[in-house]
């Protein structure tokens, strides 16, 4: 196994010079943000913060996040207004307007995929304005921890994850982030501590690495359903673990339980996904013999963060929506940039007219229900008495068609995020089955239409 | 409601003429009994038993019980010889041998159907040798506490479950005996008040009219799941009511509650089924929309008590076997004459290739799960993790068509009843959809079709 993480650390480690020029351009940001906090007459101050302040970047990131942090006593409307001001000045025209809780200024320099992010130095992190106030602390407590030889085992843990398609916090990926990673190594102390002690996590898990809970039942009831519990230590009501779905958990959990037992490089670089030709997708899709509605539509204007969960709550909508309906969903997936895409795959898209409806058992008062039913036009028989007692009787259901339920909920809507069903309501396309190569001129939507039709655990590509 | 009691009684109740024509035949069947054991030298006597000698038998009930009672030290198969040999004296030409758990006679005498059945006379009814040693002890315990207004009382009881549907402890009906009607009187002292009782019965209510058990916890364990429990006086292992099942149980309990609640002659004496034509039947079927199943066979040659459980064991067998391969019953009967039928009514009967293996959740080892699968050629995709945790694989179904599931269910035979595997084996025929019409010009099984596709309780038709 040494030999194998020594592979990969060469090659994922960024060489001197990467560094080097790195740290240049952060410099050189920096130097930037205050000249025109001080030409702008600001009370503001440049921080460098995230993987490329704590030596934990990866080679193939080129990521460069530049925090503006402003007095804890400045209105939040001034932040705003003069946090941009600045970060405007040091972009230029290339800038690109983002909003999370805040607003802030993206952009390229040199290469480098640069944020520049106005926030609140806050003395205490518990006492935050904004999530982005706590960074500047999250830097300070790994700074402070992190030697480069620690670095080093988070650069392999780091990649694991990308490997494995378990890191990002962004809620597309709903994996662990890169302070979680350092977390865990500052913790478990190398690469493979955290492997085999992750390879025996359960849901429920408990990191605590401060000591901050003298009882643990206490943290279950304070994150209580949430797969894996990291206490932040610089805010102890935080769980740095809180995206990690348990789809992701479960994965981290699997990889690592196959690399204790048989260690390899494809953990760490796998195989990409092949691409499926028009032919391919037609010939899986009629193998499969399901039935697939792919809903696509224009995404709304909102940054993926926003985006994906709406997309997912959409989704769930669905999925509850035709099982209400009598439809089981086999399988079912979301996806987006500028169009979105909400797959659905049912085993069954036609269903008989008639249904069961099943009354109350036995030691309960049956009130209207044999007396709706009797004088409902859409009786079939009934009532009787099934084997295990229940009142039953046989009706006309309402739809048997899947395709046209699907349609219905569409146009009603329930439980649908916001701005998604707000985009649906300007429009939409159900591609049905093999109408799906259709889209698969996009090559984004081709590589996860292929993905979706040949899922399986990067590592075992 | 004392209004339809009173009607309800007149109608059921038998005349004065056709008590004494029933005595008369009784009268001179004992006689003959006791020369025929004379005239053979065999040591026994006749009772009258059942309801014709507790004068709880209804007009349409044209049923006389004859046991033929020999010492308990004669060995079993000295009984069986020498109470065949009386019976069939007694009985002549026209006289069939029956077999239950001893062989009897049944024939014709009269009008009157007549049961000539050997029996020990056991001192104790809990050291009987045979079921049937049972029946003279109840015939006294009943004689000896039933005043002729009881009897009454019993004809009512006896009527509603007539009408209801739950009357008869034959395992074709799996309802309640005569001898339990009798014990409900005798408990509850008035139809009146064993209505009102059981319409607030819950599955487990326990009858024990002797007080045999101090303790309802030991009964409670003893007849553990019998949705009735009535401790019979003569046997205290004993549980009368344990040929009731959930689904008659239920049905009863259903009908007590509707008739304390609106009392009526159609609880009594309720519609017929109305005989469907093949045009109705093709017609229902159609509207239906499902897939309908009816396997065929010549009947093996055994009673119905016998006939009946093996019927329903195989039609279980069947319902889980599809199941199993994916396909859910939306509702099944069995039915025999000289021809046995199953019926198996799915609302899918076609799945698509495509199925999901799921694996075991995270906090346990995987074992071969994934190797197993990964090698097969069955597999479409996977290993991934679904949104639950659990490591999930999608392989081909080996059987996507529902027919030839049926098909090699009925070519295995696993799990059925042992002649109905035998008489299945000689042959078979499915009947599919608008085929089952085919049967119909029997009557009898018309009649079962008819039910089944109508399907109603009797006091709602």
């Amino acid at each position: 196994m040494d030999e194998i993480l020594k592979a990969v650390l060469k090659r994922v480690k960024p060489r001197e010079a990467e560094r080097k020029r790195l740290k240049k351009v952060a410099d050189m940001l920096i130097e930037r943000v205050n000249r025109a906090c001080d030409e702008l007459n600001v009370p503001a101050r440049a921080m460098l913060v995230g993987s490329a302040a704590r030596g934990t970047w990866l080679r193939s990131e080129r990521d460069i996040d530049i925090f503006i942090l402003f007095p804890e006593d400045l209105p939040r409307e001034e932040l705003e207004k003069k946090g941009l001001a600045v970060a405007r000045k040091v972009a230029g025209k290339r800038g690109k307007e983002q909003f999370a809780e805040h607003p802030y200024i993206t952009t390229e320099v040199g290469g480098f995929e640069v944020d520049l992010v106005p926030c609140y130095e806050v003395a205490d992190a518990g006492k935050i304005k904004s999530a982005v106030d706590r960074t500047p602390h999250h830097n300070r407590y790994v700074g402070e921890r992190l030697t480069p030889e620690l670095a080093d085992e988070v650069l392999l843990l780091k990649q694991f994850m990308f490997g494995t398609g378990t890191y990002g916090a962004e809620l597309k990926v709903q994996g662990f982030s890169g302070y979680l990673c350092e977390l865990l190594i500052l913790h478990y102390l190398s690469f493979k501590e955290a492997i085999n002690a992750a390879s025996k996590w359960a849901p429920g898990s408990i990191i605590d690495l401060e000591g901050s809970y003298p009882d643990q039942a206490e943290v279950k009831a304070l994150f209580e359903g949430q797969p894996l519990i990291v206490i932040d230590p610089v805010d102890t009501n935080r769980n740095v673990a809180a995206a990690v779905s348990m789809q992701n958990f479960a994965t981290f959990v699997r990889a690592c339980q196959d690399f204790m037992r048989e260690s390899n490089m494809r953990f760490f670089f796998p195989r990409r996904v092949k691409l499926l030709s028009k032919r391919d997708v037609e010939r899986i899709l009629r193998r499969r013999g399901t039935r697939l509605f792919c809903v696509a539509f224009k995404s709304p204007d909102i940054v993926p963060d926003i985006l994906y969960p709406q997309l997912r709550k959409t989704e769930r909508a669905l999925v509850t929506g035709l099982a209400r309906a009598g439809f089981e969903m086999l399988r079912s997936d979301v996806w987006a940039n500028d169009k979105s895409i909400i797959l659905l795959e049912l085993a069954i898209a036609e269903l008989p007219m008639v249904q069961v409806h099943v009354g109350p058992p036995i030691k309960v008062d049956v009130g209207d229900f044999v007396q709706t039913h009797l004088r409902s036009k859409r009786k079939f028989a009934g009532p009787f008495l099934d084997s295990s007692g229940r009142l039953a009787f046989e009706v006309k259901r309402r739809q048997t068609d899947a395709r046209r339920a699907l349609e219905q909920a569409l146009v009603e809507r329930t439980a649908f995020g916001r701005h998604v069903a707000g985009a649906l309501a300007k429009g939409y396309k159900i591609h049905e089955g093999r109408q799906i190569t259709k889209l698969c001129d996009d090559k984004k939507i081709c590589r996860f239409v292929s993905e979706y039709l040949t899922r399986c655990l990067p590592w075992y590509r």
